[in-house]
């Protein structure tokens, strides 16, 4: 059995997704970032850098419970349990970790910064403008590369899609497939709709999407007080 | 026979460190990257992402030259290559993935926001509070976990290490370190910086920063309109 510590963000979906695709039994538990439960001791203990995603495996490594976090490092892991959606060796496994970290280490901290300033910071034009070039630039990328390829790590459905599906979900969600402010609509991205409707068509897709929205954002309940904790603004601000 | 795009910055440091430790045989290539070199045809071939690092394997999987992007990839793919800096399997391999991810997702991409407007935009009060305030977080984790640990993934000088030094390198050339400006001091930071002395002093290190200090920096000689175009801002940036 395994643990899931949860709350409806992308890097969190990532996460049901794998777990719904490879059949292992878990449970989700919320952790409302609003109030600070990351920063419980038990929560601490699970994850110094006080982020969701965790997961602790009640069957790890060497017969003990394992703890891990980072949605990336989870990903590996129960990839390399299982010896599911992520080859084993070669070619096509080095493909699918290139594409793995193009979404860990640039489409999400990248679109993650575009969406706080759009959302909450949206009077910051320098910021905006940085974070929308760059959002664009990856839409574009990933369009490209979906033209060229099934998935993004090759002919096989992987991680690599796991891990950027839910990015995708989340800004239509947020903004819409046409995206206007960024000055392209999704007649420009067809291969990255194409992807995104074939993935969202699969069984354990729709089943883990189902469960995710089942708990609804916790933003829409909390405070501005607890927002602007969280973003370390207002009062919150650090001192220089 | 390994070839290397590179420039010098702490995501393409982290190679160099890698390729010295563990003795393979590789040629650096510099890429301008404020002149553009990135967008040409014969390196957008190599990673269509437009980044360096990237590393062309002579000796690839399947008996073929092989190309791997993004530095966390390409570090994954060396050691898979040659068994070394990070475990096969177990608790080990998974911790070092653990903390290799949290430089990849989190110190590095918010690094280099903090850098971003330091350097380049300190009027925006914002974002110069925004992603200060998360760097000294970033400070505080990594001092913690190396006050518990003797390196990021546990005992061993490992991935997680090579990732993350070339980060606090960079950032001690800038900035000094103490960070004065961030309200916290080396005296603060103590296993951080016993943990950076211990790997400054290894061998392979050692030689790893004299070939990198071999290329200056070409941001000093770029001229205002090159950096604007990299950075999106003045006339190129995205009219809305
Ligand atoms: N690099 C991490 C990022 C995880 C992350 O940003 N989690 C957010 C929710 S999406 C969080 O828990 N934030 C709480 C906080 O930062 O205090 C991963 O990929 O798992
Ligand atoms: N996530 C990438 C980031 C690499 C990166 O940001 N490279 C920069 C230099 S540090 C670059 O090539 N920038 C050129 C550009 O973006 O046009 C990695 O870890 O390799």
């Amino acid at each position: 059995m395994i643990d899931l510590y949860a709350m409806v963000s992308p890097n969190v979906q990532k996460i049901y997704l794998m777990l719904e695709e490879t059949g292992l039994a878990y449970t989700p538990h919320q952790v409302n970032i609003w109030k600070g439960e990351q920063f419980r001791p038990e929560f601490l203990a699970l994850n110094p850098n006080a982020k969701v995603p965790v997961i602790v495996d009640g069957e790890g490594p060497e017969g003990r419970p394992y703890t891990v976090f980072e949605s990336g490092a989870i990903l590996i892991y129960l990839a390399e349990k299982t010896g599911r959606f992520l080859p084993r060796e070669g070619i096509a496994r080095h493909d699918t970790l290139q594409w793995l970290m193009v979404q860990l280490t640039g489409l999400g901290p990248m679109l993650g910064q575009f969406n706080h300033f759009c959302r909450f910071a949206s009077d910051n034009a320098y910021a905006v403008s940085r974070y929308t070039t760059e959002a664009a630039r990856l839409y574009r990328l990933v369009d490209d590369r979906l033209g060229r390829s099934r998935y993004l790590g090759g002919e096989a459905y992987s991680i690599a899609d796991m891990a950027t599906f839910p990015w995708f979900r989340t800004e239509a969600r947020l903004f819409g497939q046409t995206h206007p402010f960024m000055g392209v609509g999704s007649a420009e991205h067809p291969n990255l709709w194409r992807w995104f409707d074939e993935i969202a068509a699969r069984p354990a897709v729709e089943k883990a999407l189902e469960v995710i929205d089942r708990h609804p954002s916790t933003l829409a309940t909390a405070t501005t007080d607890e927002v602007d904790r969280v973003f370390g603004r207002g009062q919150y601000a650090r001192r220089s």
